[in-house]
């Protein structure tokens, strides 16, 4: 029952959208007992399963000024993606909140689904159920799951130990370039800083690396692994347990730290143009930035090579400490914060 | 990284807002092999799982003229534990997406998960995990799932038979009532109209009845069920596979109908007494109420005495049929429509 009556978006109706969603995502999926359509889906789920959600809400997460629809389907989708990639996770399938303003019509609903379903291709992922309602703002919210893969074992934060090699996978610092630049320019920003602005619309995630490092976790001690999502400086510390809940402690006792060494042909040549522009520290620049979708890790330093075979984009950023302290290229790291989505910039976090 | 900074609401803070949540839901549940607070949540489901998703906005699902904190929060679960309880499942454990206004302080959240936590606990729901976000409107979705009971069935729509008796577990209309006279009088309207009130506020899932009803199944042909929240008449449709997508198609090849019998005594005396002031029809108007959250379903007549020996608030309310004609007391049922939530007046559904 609505109790919204102002609102009339004419061309919608919910048949409409439901055969909108039918033409673009099947209906069966081997993880399925039984899929979308009924009070609830039901999954296969004989073996342990991770899961993760992620809201994507318009003029928080992004702009409509910048954002294509189909842009807007790929990354609500992308960034709970990269939730099952940081766990080593194979995706299976996903299911969709949508709350759709009065200007929202079909033509738009079918660019951002057929986004939504290039990605969800590219993994096999069902659309296996949802909600629907009319909304002031647009409102997308995405509960995921996947499985370990064979012969592999779900990645956690916590774990790390001194002396453990710290690894990214991805870019840092890039989407940060394009979302300033793209607040500034609009969709013309692409011209001058094209890697920049693809890494904050459709940010790639990490799902064949994030299932290779659970496979050679197989037969070792399992790497710490998360995706970074409010920036390295922010994001860093929950691995290594200096903050938030954790379920495998290893760390408990000691006091972790991090000696960063993250010299500038790590860095991405447009993150070091941006920085150059504005008259600021490239790799500063590189650690404050957010929803790069990255992988960063920690393992025991005989699995680098491994590591390095399997997954040549995998690169080491320092070496985890048993003082407390981060530092990178020597300088301790202070006066720098990712991004808290609660903080103002009076209480001292970086919401730019 | 957050694209809105003009939004200061200065008493939150992420970390705040975890340990809020953190003294009203348990951490560990033994459902789960690792709770919230990594990049995934780890489920253990070593057997199927049934899951839903259910939005609930400000201004759409919900006011907060006359909702409460604590009735929010609860509320927006309970509408989700009643798609697991119309599955005839055991509620498990549940991810919230939260986006909060600059108006929601501490004393709000604290009421809000208060609210939500004495459902969860009732049921022992663990909240497995979720996202928090600022957001222009109070913004909630929940993703739940369950488990199959010992000795039970998942419960689907689909696979009426002619001759099967139409049950009902639950009030009829009483919902609506309670939204029109909250609409209409605000908080105050519970004087006049108590279970009316309660019955929008505060909805009772089904879930025990549910899961009887998914034991009841275990050695006969399984009843049909789902939940009624869009109104029976546009509910029971559903129910027997006249439209959208079903998985257990056993009616695919003749059209079913019903021939419901609803006499006055099994109205709520408010629905009785609402529709007389209004001068309507009490059995239409219960026909036509919404967000009820009762059990609807069908199941073959010998299996009744079982059922109702089992569930003694289960009441029968008709025969399927197989003319494809939906019918009440004798009469046609035309010209009612329950909600469609994108439909409007123009193009016939009922949005009131």
């Amino acid at each position: 029952m609505n109790i919204s009556p102002q609102l009339h978006p004419p061309t919608l109706s919910e048949d409409g959208i439901l055969a909108c969603i039918g033409r673009h995502f099947p209906l069966a999926h081997p993880s399925l007992l039984l899929g979308r359509g009924d009070d609830c889906t039901i999954l296969k789920a004989g073996q342990p399963l991770c899961m993760s959600s992620d809201l994507f809400l318009e003029d928080i997460h992004f702009r409509r000024a910048y954002f294509s629809p189909a842009d807007t389907g790929y990354k609500a989708l992308a960034v709970n993606v990269s939730d099952i990639a940081a766990c080593g996770g194979r995706p299976l399938a996903f299911c969709l909140g949508l709350g759709l303003p009065d200007w929202a019509d079909m033509p738009w609903l079918e660019d951002f689904f057929g986004g939504m379903a290039s990605l969800a291709r590219r993994y096999r992922l069902a659309l296996a159920g949802g909600d629907l309602a009319r909304s002031p703002h647009l409102h997308i919210s995405i509960t995921i799951w996947g499985e370990c893969p064979d012969t592999g074992t779900f990645l956690v934060r916590g774990g790390s130990m001194p002396g453990d090699t710290i690894f990214v996978v991805g870019t840092l610092g890039l989407a940060r370039v394009g979302l300033h630049e793209l607040e500034a320019h609009g969709p013309d920003a692409a011209t001058l800083w094209p890697f920049a602005c693809a890494a904050h619309l459709r940010p790639e995630p990490q799902v064949e690396a994030g299932m290779l490092l659970g496979r050679a976790a197989r037969n070792a001690r399992p790497p710490a692994l998360m995706d970074i999502s409010d920036g390295l400086i922010r994001d860093l510390p929950r691995l290594l347990g200096q903050n938030g809940e954790l379920a495998a402690p290893a760390a408990i006792g000691q006091r972790l730290g991090a000696s960063l060494v993250l010299p500038h042909h790590l860095l991405h040549p447009e993150v070091i143009r941006h920085a150059l522009t504005q008259d600021l520290d490239p790799v500063q620049e590189a650690l404050r930035g957010g929803e790069d979708y990255a992988l960063l890790g920690s393992c025991a330093p005989d699995m680098l090579p491994v590591l390095h075979a399997a997954i040549p984009a995998l690169y080491s950023i320092g070496t985890v400490t048993d003082d407390g302290v981060l530092s990178c290229n020597n300088a301790p790291l202070t006066g720098l914060c990712g991004f808290d989505h609660f903080a103002t910039e009076e209480n001292g976090a970086d919401n730019s």
